[in-house]
């Protein structure tokens, strides 16, 4: 809420005219917006827990930066240009990633949308009325959404992936990574990787852990654990993203042999078949094979495993990737792991791109998420051009 | 406090008078306390999270019933007589086992217990008050423990232990295994293993499931999955019972790389030799070996390994426990992985015995924790003719 505000006071300070959709999401206009066929570049002011600074608010920043930069050159704007901030771009709280953007286009279903809870059980509708917004507005809005001439989303670079003009389908560990590899302080997005979330249950016996021989137990504990390793050897093996990174016990006590073992897989690949083909091979041993690790008789500790969510791929308008790479001097092209607002206009027939600025690591979803001052300013400067390009006399 | 107001309805429908003593612990007397030497019988109310009916209520409801049975027979007692029910033994809130027996031996230091957290953050001392009790009462009481001449404790069997008379160090699976193998409805305890609780803290870096590379990646998931393999493995070459059943995992979300696992591992044995044996090997693992489960670079992830506690063997009363078998008929005697106020009591030096009723699975802390009816009732005869022989002319 505090980001909000910000927002609100830097619009106000460049005479931009702010709006609050029924979303939740910000906008901020130069011209009118009635006038449609608009530039909007933004990103969003939401973060994951204890994640950085840079994912999302980075976008934002530049956006405004960009703008005072071009209108200090004396920009003539052909066309109403607009800084978006999406809301609830992380969906830390609810679970459902992008959901501002999703529920603008019509991709999330506004009632669905209501009744989603958080962890302590409070809705999305009631986190809205708590946050003075009214629930009831939420849901596509399809007028708003047919003023939006292009979309550009600047973004913090995250991990770092093999540029898109390299070639060969399975990546080698000499090729580039990243825009640090390629010494390129900004790049433009090629496209989103296809991305799902499957929800393993391993299911077991709750016994006494200081009583229970080892042979007579149903420990899901073990199925869970030999699930982890072999997700990240699959996954290895098929040029794969994959990771375990929530988990919930049941009972969930140092004495207590666990129940119930419930953890979340998240997978991505370049292409839904290699994706696919991944998952198929890891629910195969999801039953734990009988290796030197472990024995014993742990048959029958079979994972049920369901979709929770699948993302196909998402490819960028190309001749606007194709022009904006152009303008900034052959910017690197890059595809990402990660979803985006932009991903979800794109998806809903939005002409949108992404500029990327470097991060050396790669790290990112965390405090240790950096990217040089000079880099950032250079993201800046990228989009100033853009701005100029696209909207520009 | 239903279990508690039913046991003070209980105790005032057979004219015993009942005492709260100032760690929470109720006592319900046939006799004068203050003649001492008092023979004492009973358990807990209190069960784990999703626990059976029987572990704890079963031993107080069978000292009832066994009361009830000597009296109708016309007993005369020639010692007072008491049944107790030791309060939150199971440390299901506040994390620490036994804590009403081991405050009112002065094994659990009354300070450090007030200011012990729930996972909600509330203090026992707190949580004392809001249970109408006085928490500066809480502490070692010599003089109440002076009283007791013998405790004995009624439980039902956990597991299916190999009896102490089998003889070879380890255990064959042709070899009987608990009252159900022995075909005996009753057994007697012979001693209780020494146990321990270490917590295992694995680091990594935090990052983006979505865009980091496998091989850019730190992820503590990894060598926790290694170590929970690794522990049954080892504990099956070294004899001993280990346990994973805990684990905190942060951030734990679903699209974010770990920063840190933290897991508890419970770990017993039949001597301590063999349990500090399997943990020296087990720490040698917890840097994930190179093998073709994961032959990526996992090195770095080792864990810190914390012992947060340690309870050595409790070996009860011999000359009692020969007393007991013999007079049972020469009931099996049986070790147990489990703690018990019985062997908080015997550790203090109260000479103390316990009684087993056959669970035909063995499983405990769940719902399916279960003993036949009509072997609760060979319970409830086992322990009147204990009372009857130590209590009676």
């Amino acid at each position: 809420m505090e980001c909000r505000a910000w927002f609100a006071d830097a619009a106000a300070q460049r005479g931009l005219d702010v709006e609050t959709d029924g979303n939740g999401n910000l906008w901020a206009w130069w011209g009118d917006p009635s006038a449609g066929d608009a530039l909007v570049v933004g990103s969003h002011l939401d973060s994951v827990p204890d994640g950085g600074a840079y994912d999302g608010p980075l976008g934002v920043v530049s956006a405004f930066a960009a703008l005072d930069a071009v209108r200090e050159r004396g920009l003539t704007a052909t066309r109403p240009i607009a800084i978006a901030a999406f809301s609830d771009e992380e969906g830390a709280r609810f679970g459902v990633a992008c959901a501002g953007s999703r529920l603008l286009v019509g991709a999330l279903d506004a009632d669905c949308a209501r009744a989603l809870r958080d962890g302590d059980g409070t809705t999305m509708a009631d986190a809205m009325r708590a946050a003075g917004h009214d629930p009831s507005r939420a849901g596509a809005d399809s007028e708003r959404l047919a003023r939006v001439g292009y979309f550009v989303e600047l973004h913090i670079e995250q991990g770092r992936a093999r540029p898109v003009d390299v070639g060969a389908s399975t990546p080698r560990n000499d090729e580039p990574h990243g825009l640090v590899d390629l010494d390129a302080p900004v790049g433009v997005a090629g496209a989103i990787w296809p991305h799902g979330r499957w929800r393993f249950e391993f299911a077991g016996r709750a016994d006494h852990a200081g009583t229970t021989r080892l042979e007579d137990r149903d420990d899901p504990m073990l199925a869970y654990a030999t699930a982890v390793l072999a997700a990240r050897d699959t996954a290895m093996r098929h040029g794969a993203l994959a990771t375990f990174g929530k988990v919930r016990v049941e009972p969930n006590g140092v004495n207590a042999i666990p129940s119930q073992v419930t953890a979340w897989l998240d997978a991505r690949g370049e292409d839904e078949a290699r994706v696919r083909a991944f998952l198929s091979d890891l629910s195969g041993l999801t039953t734990p094979p009988r290796g030197p690790m472990h024995p014993r008789d742990l048959t029958g500790v079979r994972a049920l495993v369901t979709e929770e969510s699948w993302t196909p791929a998402t490819v960028f308008d190309v001749k606007l990737r194709v022009r904006m790479a152009a303008l900034l001097g052959r910017a690197p092209v890059l595809p990402t792991g990660a979803g985006h607002d932009a991903g979800v206009l794109a998806a809903a027939g939005v002409s949108s791109a992404m500029l990327f600025v470097r991060n050396h690591t790669g790290v990112s979803h965390s405090p240790h998420e950096h990217a040089e001052r000079d880099d950032c300013l250079a993201g800046v400067d990228a989009m100033a051009q853009v701005i100029q390009d696209l909207a520009g006399r």
